[in-house]
């Protein structure tokens, strides 16, 4: 049974305001609670409707689907919930890919990036503060337990590529094709707002823009997601290396 | 003013029973709408809340606000909504890659792969019969104007890819790597369920597996998700192609 104001806290942690005063976060299901458990994050407490194999019993509270359903964000609850501290993440230092995020909007799209990072194993992606909170439960759920495995860190961008000693690649509409640019070995690489790609301020802080080429006649396709752009980004820098191999 | 029976009729649409009743679907926004009247797609009926400034007045009907708020699917209605019929789609040739859909259920991710095959000039998408429905209101916003470009044929696949005189790549996570894997010119490409990847019964008639290959040490992401995987086999695909120019 859950006290009504533990219920009152959990419910609260859909707003980044809340999330922000009791430095926690909500993580749902046991697949991606098991991967939160074997990475750096501190588990508070984890509430679960069947008895959870790799815990002891009293690393987690039994609950009924009832009280779970109260405290969870999905439209149909998983198994389990569980209470995390965010962590205060440093930029870390790393060779290759170094994603950057100007102003993402969207807990889907950013949680998709999350989890594409986790993919072609890059382990940071730095966030302008403008950016969708990370640890926003639609952006979690989107990660799956890719969050538990990438470094998220929220900054001034602008100083972090103003001061930089390797290329800043931008994106947009009008650049170089990116199939067939050459890409330097070690770069950041800059993914712009939903709406209005990436903000001029930042823009010009590019040593280069790349483009995804449009194929066919017409050519009549707007645009592709954030998401998907920066996969298809992603993809063909990893699509070089592995030839390289 | 909107009838009652013509709003009840719009609001039907929703379901895909409603749809093949009446051989129609909604398209919402003035320009998807645009993009529509200038393609091969037939419109019934545009009810608008503004002048349309691409159509002559006897074209379009305006309603109110509280008009359109009851036929949108949308949480936040666009301007204009319209009824176009569903067209009956046959199988062209096409040479390049032939984009084969096996069950996808989610219309999101429909519309994605829709767009994505717009963006790279593909005309043509070939579904199993239980993939989810193109003409869904959320699959149709996902695609954007996409739609009105891209032919959409639901088949009996099994009897277009056993019948197949081009290869027939399948993909799933322990096929060959994408990335050092020789493709041909001309092939069937097969993206399977969101869950259970390509069926058994489809996959026998593979003439090869791909994989999109995990970096990084740990490689603990379980998977991309399906319009991410479709974006990405495309974008390499066509990377070979640009640079090949």
């Amino acid at each position: 049974m859950l006290s009504a104001s533990k219920i009152k806290l959990i419910q609260s942690l859909s707003k980044k305001k809340y999330r922000q005063k009791y430095n926690l976060f909500v993580v749902e299901g046991i697949k991606s609670i098991k991967e939160f458990s074997f990475s750096k994050f501190s588990i508070k407490s984890i509430y679960s409707t069947i008895p959870i194999p790799f815990l002891n019993e009293n690393q987690y509270q039994i609950i009924n689907f009832e009280d779970l359903k109260k405290i969870s964000f999905l439209t149909t609850p998983h198994d389990a919930l569980a209470l995390l501290e965010i962590p205060s993440n440093n930029i870390n230092s790393f060779k290759g890919i170094q994603l950057v995020l100007d102003e993402i909007q969207d807990p889907g799209n950013l949680g998709t990036i999350i989890r594409l990072a986790d993919w072609y194993g890059i382990k940071q992606i730095i966030c302008s503060k403008g950016t969708t909170d990370a640890y926003n439960p639609k952006a979690v759920q989107s990660a799956m337990g890719s969050l538990s495995r990438v470094n998220i860190v929220y900054t001034d961008i602008h100083g972090v590529l103003a001061n930089s000693k390797i290329p800043v690649l931008g994106t947009d509409m009008k650049g170089e094709n990116l199939y067939t640019t050459e890409l330097p070995e070690n770069f950041y690489i800059l993914m712009g707002n939903e709406g209005n790609g990436v903000s001029k301020e930042i823009k010009s802080l590019c040593t280069q823009i790349l483009t995804i080429p449009r194929f066919g006649s017409e050519q009549k396709a707007e645009s592709l997601n954030v998401a998907m752009s920066t996969g298809i980004i992603l993809s063909e820098f990893y699509s070089r290396i592995e030839k390289l191999k």
